[in-house]
Formats: structure tokens, sequence, C-alpha cells
């Protein structure tokens, strides 16, 4: 009955009856998403997938984001592309219960469709967008944690049924159809984790994009699947449970009840998660230090207690690239310290060497302390003159405790899209994003993008 | 090693070293493919898929098999629709150690490619063909049984990867990119069992097709996986292997020296397989009693001892229509003695009701005898005049003991492609795909078909 009920739930969500909280989560995902598709739209994996794909492209109705000039391909590589885009940072959105980065599948299959289509609203892709990440994050967790263990990549292999679900929402699929899409998606599983480091990590949440809308397209016209496709025996869940039993019933029956996209959180900075503790202190002591008229220069010394992860995975004391540089607490550090922010210009190549940067890294210490958090820190700063100030970070921002405010948002958003369009076009598709829910019609927005 | 050794030797492979029965074999495979592709080209399923994919499609470079008219579409798009169209009538050809029907997924990505690229021979093409279906079986037998048990359609789970080889050959991929074209393709699982019985099913070859060929395309541009995608602990095997575990370095280790296509099958009927040993005994009979001079009319009784499996699949005494007619070993029997074959038009809604065909089935008994082997029978037909002619049929037409002749699967190919080419058509289009081989570039042939 699990397809049955996501259908009928999916088809039944009216944009009217979301919970605020449940809107404005939406409204911050897909903001955030924009960003880092910008963001990404000029990496390497990008250009060459961009390269290997052009030949084949069709009518040009979909916005490549990011890209000037020739920005527009046909819907469904737009989809692909976006995807890919969206998640090659890795500085997209993490549900932490399931470490789904819900929203690039799902609005890349959602944008190029509604663009594609014409005269969809920005109500209706928000709407849209929640019944995806809904639906990829419910089947998520039903096959969670053994899914992932055994070595499926949970963002894909949900991204499909969720970028299903949001796209026949826009196509306003009959009960039927819906369940017919579902299926054709939970055929296409896309993603393993051995891929990690690679370029096909990324395109894994652009194929997922692609494979359900793909199926919503074809759900259209007739085309049947099963009406049992999450549940049966040889259906998704058992299928991919990779071992463990499936609990599908339970968390599609939360569905309207629970709502994930809440819980649904933000990077605010373009490293390991382990990090982030101690640079958010960082940029806390550098804004306390500013404000008591201190400088960089007067600090002596810097002490960070961390939980044992950082040192495992993050304690590189001598990075030499920008790459190198994320796994480093003491480079993530010395930015927040001396600059104020750790984003994606300040793990650029040049900050990563600069002098000044060098030479504050080398006066950080870590030292690992079991008893913490896994996002807590206590920093102390030593200042030349002999006094220190102190700071404790109970939960770095971006946790579900201390989300990102939308100022910080922004500010993420801003300083990404910035190396890609430059400081004024940043702003403006910033200010453009932000707004894209209010659309008549969100193509025109994205042909701003 | 796996995947590093499987691509070593799918660079290496070359076509003046293949064995003439593995050549003979490939250029039968290819052939049955081209019929049965033709044949399905204007099934539902593959309308409503191209009428649902046509607003993306791009230039128009591949053909699509059996369509007249507006025949040509991108690459891509045609890989995916001619694969559905190859298995839409389960008529195509099957790896019996398996159950994997290989050239669907294979044959459909390389002749796009060939056509889109030009200048593409049709020695090339049969070499390809070799070392995709050689993939798709090695890996699948790596898995078998239980990547199948538990759900997996093995046929596209397999395929994307063999269609990933064939094409990156054609491609003269380099020994790095090969394996990442491996990669990228095996991480597009697509294929589940629930969606038998359903359009999702001939979905399945068709993407397999198209992902396979994708991977191939973007490891070209330097799109990078893993060196060991297949046997990596979160690789494919391990992550598909229900629970089984992978043989890959056996298997692999056998490329080269054991051909698996030699394995490969070809159905006679269009109907399931359990009942083809009454209706090969049938088709013999009528034969027999032709050339003695004695007219079906002439029969009183029909006795068949037949394997269990044959009562319990296809035991249909009325059938309605052409697929009841396809689970009734009584209608396969009695167009056998009546017309002397049993292909796609003896299938027809027509022929099914036809009131002569439906005396004859009357006639004939079926019991079943656990002592049998799965493709034997015995067979009595009682005569008027109280005479009787008796057949054992030890192996069926279409086993690997009795394979198909070359005179049998042109009529199979001509009995399918007759229904959408007319008979001069379909003689022309066999008399093609048999000569395909030899051609110096496929892509004037595949423009004729």
């Amino acid at each position: 009955m699990a397809t049955q009920a996501l259908a009928s739930w999916a088809i039944s969500l009216n944009a009217s009856a979301i919970p605020p909280s449940v809107k404005s989560a939406a409204i911050r995902s897909l903001y955030n998403y924009i960003g880092c598709t910008i963001g990404g739209s000029k990496h390497p994996t990008v250009t060459k997938a961009h390269e290997a794909l052009s030949p084949f492209f069709g009518r040009e109705t979909s916005s490549l984001l990011g890209h000037q000039g020739k920005s527009r391909t046909d819907a469904q590589h737009a989809a692909l592309l976006n995807g890919i885009a969206s998640h090659v940072h890795d500085y997209d959105d993490t549900h932490l219960a399931t470490i789904i980065h819900p929203t690039g599948p799902i609005a890349s299959a959602v944008l190029a469709y509604a663009e594609y289509q014409g005269g969809v609203s920005g109500e209706s892709i928000l709407c849209a967008l929640v019944a995806g990440i809904e639906t990829s994050c419910k089947i998520g967790l039903a096959v969670w944690p053994e899914h992932y263990d055994i070595g499926w990549h949970i963002t894909s292999t949900t991204g499909s049924v969720g970028a299903a679900v949001a796209v026949g929402k826009l196509m306003n699929l009959s009960q039927d159809q819906m369940q017919q899409a579902i299926g054709t998606a939970a055929v296409q599983v896309v993603g393993l984790r051995e891929m990690f480091g690679s370029d096909t990590k990324s395109f894994h949440p652009g194929r997922a994009a692609q494979s359900g809308f793909l199926a919503a397209l074809l759900a259209e016209k007739g085309y049947t699947s099963s009406d049992k496709a999450l549940e049966a025996k040889r259906g998704w869940a058992n299928v991919v449970a990779g071992g463990g039993t499936p609990k599908l019933d339970h968390y599609v029956s939360e569905l309207g009840h629970k709502w994930e996209i809440e819980a649904n959180a933000f990077k605010p900075f373009p490293c390991g998660i382990v990090c982030h503790p101690a640079i958010d202190g960082c940029i806390q002591l550098h804004k306390d230090m500013t404000d008591g008229g201190r400088k960089a220069q007067d600090i002596r010394k810097v002490e960070a207690r961390v939980h044992p992860l950082v040192i495992e995975l993050t304690s590189k004391r001598t990075p030499k690239d920008g790459l190198e540089g994320k796994f480093s607490v003491f480079h993530g550090g010395a930015v927040g310290l001396l600059c104020g922010k750790a984003g994606p210009a300040e793990y650029d190549d040049k900050v990563v060497t600069d002098s000044r940067v060098i030479e504050l890294r080398d006066k950080i210490d870590a030292t690992s302390d079991e008893s913490l958090g896994a996002d807590e820190t206590y920093l102390t700063v030593h200042l030349a003159d002999g006094s220190k100030i102190e700071k404790h970070v109970k939960h770095a921002v971006g946790s579900l405790e201390v989300p990102m405010t939308d100022n910080q948002l922004t500010e993420k958003f801003v300083d990404q899209a910035a190396l890609v369009l430059g400081p004024n076009g940043a702003r403006a598709a910033s200010d453009a994003a932000w707004r894209i829910g209010e659309a008549d019609d969100v193509a025109s927005v994205l042909r701003a993008l």
C-alpha cells in the first residue's frame, strides 16, 4: 500500500495547506540549491559532462543556472547538468537523519520541467519541491541505515522517486499515473558510494533528477509500471534494503504529519562538517576581537579542544592548495580568525598559500576531547599582551539547533555565486532567488539566473 | 582487479582474432535483434515512450528501426527506443545460464552510436557487440542467481555495463577511459522484476542501452569514476549481489577463453518457453502429415505428454485473444498442426478466435509427466481412420542442443518484420540485416531498415 498511499498523499497536497514553517524550509532549500548550482556551474566536472552531451541537446527550453551566453538546453539535459552542478562542491543541503542531500535531484527536475512547460508559478514549485523532498526522505528513512551501509548513495537512489513525484505533481498526474511514475522512477537505482571522490559522485543526483523526470513524462502518456513498486516482494525497498527490513508503511504514514524538510540543514562552510564548530568559533572570535579593537597580528597562540573526528579527518598541518585546505581545521580556523569568514573564496589556492594565513595557521593547536559533542568546541585565543579570549561553541552554525539564518544563507549564496557571476550579478541572483516562490511564472526568474 | 582486467580485455579484443563460431553467433544475435526490434517498433509501449520523449529529441542522426517516415532521432533517444522495441514482445535472445537477454541493451547503444559517428564498419560493430555481450554475461554470472532471485532484472542491470564497454570499444577508449566508463555505467542499476507484465519491463533494456552509452560518452571526455567500480567493497557486485558472494574474478578470467555469446539462444515462438517442445512437435507433425497427404481435418485426437511446468503455466483451454493464446499450449499446438508455424501472425487475435483453430485446439489433451526434460515432449496424433502418428521431441528447437538454423531465424525475422514493413519490405530488411557485418559503414544499412 505504500506506493498507493504515497501517490495519494502527493496528488492531494495543496500549496495553501502547507504549514508556514514548511514553506519557509522549502524557500530556504530552493534558495540554497540555486546558490550551490550557480557556484558549481563552472566546475570541471560540469564542463566535461556538458562537452560530452552537447551533441545530443534538444530544443533549448531550460536554463543551465550560472551559465551566461549559451545558457539553455533541453529540459532533460538541464535537469542532469544542474543536478551535477548542485552537488559538485559538496556544499548542498543535508537531511541529517539520512544524510540525503534532497534538493538537488528534485529541484533540478522541477525547474527544468517548469521552464519547458511555462506558466508554472513559484507557489506550485514550492509545493512540488515539498512533495518530492518528503518522498525522498521518507523512503530513505524506510531503508536507512542498511541501504547506505551496503554502499548505495542514498541521495540519488531516493532522489529519482522524489523527482518523479515532484514533476508528476506539476503535471497534475492522476492517482494511477502518479503510481506508475513512482514505479518507473523506482527501477532506476543510481549511485554507489564507491564513486565518492570522483566526477561520478555528482553525476548521481543529476541522473536521479533526469530519471525521475523521465518517469513522470512516461506516466503522463500512460506508460505502466506497478502499483506496488515500492513495497512488493521484488520491489524497490526489499531489493535495495541491503539486508535490512524496510519500514515503508511506518514512514509513509507520517507524510503530512512529520515534515522532513524542516530537518533539512545547510552547510555554512565548503569543507567537511567535522571542522565546522572550530571555524564557527573562530569567526565569532574575529568579531569579538574586531569589536574590541584587536587584530589577528595580536594573536600569540590559539588552543582548540575538538571532537576526536576533527583530528582524525581534518588535521592537515600544511595544506598546499584549496582542496587540501578543506581537510585542515588549522586553515579553516586561520581564515575564520583573519577574514571573519570561510567561504569558497577563502579556500582558493592563493589564500591557502598566503603568508599571513600560514603564519596564523601555525599558531593554532588542536587537541582531541572525547567528552565533546560532534558539533561542539572550546577555543582559547592567547594574545600578545598576555590576555586571552575564550569561546565555547555548543552547537556549530548549520546544525539543527543553530540553523543558518537567512542572512547567513544569503552570504553563502553571494560568496559562491560571485565567483561565477561577479559581485553585482551574484547579489541580483540572490535577490531573484529569494523571491522565486512569489513568481507567477518561474521561467522568467530562471532566465535571469 | 576485475574492472581493470575487463577493461584491458575489451580494449585489446581484435576483430580478426575472434573465432569464427563466435563471429557467427554475433551475426545471428545481431540479426535476431534487428528482427525483434522492427517487430516491436509499433507496439503501444514504444509508441507511448516515443510520444512522451519526442519533445526532447536532439539532432536526428540515428534510426529508429522499423519506423518509416520520421524515422530518426538523436543517438541517445534512439538507443532508448530501439532498446524498448527489442524486448517488448519477449521474443529476443536468451543467455540461458543467466536468462540475460544480452543483445538488446548493447546493440541498441552500439548501432545508435555508430550511425551518429559515421564510418563505423560492420566488423567493428560485431567486435563491439561481442565485447559487450561477454561483459554483460560474465558479470551476470558473477552475481547469479542471488542477484536475480532478490528481484533485479538482470538483463538491464548488466546491460548498462555491457553497453558502455561496447560503445567504448567503438570509441577506442584508452584503458583508463574504459575503466571510468565501466564505473559510470555500473552506478546506473536499472530494472526490477516487479515490473514484469508492464511497459516498464521493456524500458529496462532501453534505459540500460542509454545509460551505458552515456557512461562511454562521459569517459571519453575524461569523466572519472573508480578503477574498482565492479569489485570494490561498495562497488557494483557487492552492492547488487543480493546476499550472494560475487565471483567476479573467476568469470572475468574466463574472458576470451569461454565465450558466452556461443551459449546465446533464440526463441522460435513468441510465447513462454515451456510450451515450445509441444509446438515444435506439432509443426513437425504438420510436415509429416502434409508429406503423407493428410490434412488437419483428419485428426480425431491429439495426446501430449509434457513437463509439469507446461500444465502449470500454459494450460489456458479457451484463450480469448492473442495475449491469452501465449499462455495456451493448446492454441500453440493447434496452429502448429494447422498452419505448420507459430509466429507472431499465429498469435493474432483473429487467429486465436478462428473456428478451425478452436475446433482443433479442443481435440488436444495434455498430461503432465515428471520424467520428461523441460524441453522434451511426446505427442500422438490419432487420425479418423484409426491410424496414429507419434513424435518424440527430445530437445525443442531453440535450445542449445537444437539451435535455430539460419533459415529458421530468417523465417522468424520475416514473419515479425512483415507485420510492420509488409512482406517485401521484410524480406529486403532481412537480406540487409544478414549482411550488416560486411558493411563498410553500417549507417547506410541502418537507414535502409
